[in-house]
């Protein structure tokens, strides 16, 4: 068993964590366009180190370990659990702040919250926090869609129900 | 001005730092065929975030921060010289032992306490000490040269040489 020092665990979370919060297509979710908001964090290594993938499992109780693809050697830890991201991931990062992705970590602990209180559901709750996950990760630039193409099919929909 | 725990700047190092040897040309290291070990600690980070560099340059009380390359958004701190590795970073690693780069910084520490020692001015050591930077990182797999390249060149050498 290694012994992993919290603040250990932060500096390699700000090297090679990632807190993020992706869209994804539901036809369900009609109420703000057929988008999700789908927040994780992921924690990324080469398969030779992959034991220290299982020591953040016993770290934060929870997260499940994976290869990031078919013919990937990297490894990636990620826990998708709103309860698990508000109950074990978030208090472990206020407790012991992060440094360099301290910004990225406030807003995705405000966006979980709200979720997990189902602000995102509705359509002015759900523009706020795609607003919120925007900010993230240098201003989302990494995103294949941007912030308007989001939120104009939440307005559409929203312009097409009922008052 | 950040406040570093020294547990942080292991588990960011362990993430996002990287200790080598490198192989440099020198038409004037004839003893060793032409070649020199080049030791050298960096961590990377995006621009953006600088600052984490600068703080390691005050941790540390050496070091240098550049561009990687002229039009990257990577910026590097880098520690080269052999006398600042063995007094300033290779104790404080020492007192903080590495995880996930343990071996690395090992072999990279007996590298340099070697050449301190002048032991790579020796066709003898030199092989000893390009075997052990080989044997870093993965085995050398990211290498341009193979081990007997160097090496041959090394005992050319010394073949030439007058017994």
């Amino acid at each position: 068993m290694l012994d992993f020092d919290p603040w250990w665990v932060v500096g390699f979370v700000d090297g090679e964590g990632c807190f993020s919060v992706s869209m994804h297509r539901n036809a369900m979710a009609k109420s703000t366009g057929g988008w999700q908001l789908h927040p994780a964090f992921h924690v990324y290594q080469h398969e030779e180190h992959g034991d220290v993938l299982e020591q953040l499992v016993i770290t934060f109780g929870c997260g499940r370990i994976r290869a990031k693809g078919p013919n990937s050697k990297v490894s990636t830890f990620a826990v998708h659990s709103l309860v698990e991201l508000s109950e074990r991931v978030i208090p472990f990062f206020e407790q012991h702040p992060l440094i360099v992705k301290q910004n990225d970590f406030t807003l995705f602990a405000v966006i979980v919250r709200a979720m997990l209180r189902k602000e995102h559901l509705k359509r002015e709750g759900f523009e706020r926090l795609v607003k919120l996950a925007y900010a993230m990760n240098r201003g989302g630039k990494q995103r294949s869609r941007t912030l308007d193409e989001i939120l104009m099919g939440s307005s559409e929909t929203a312009r097409q129900a009922p008052s």
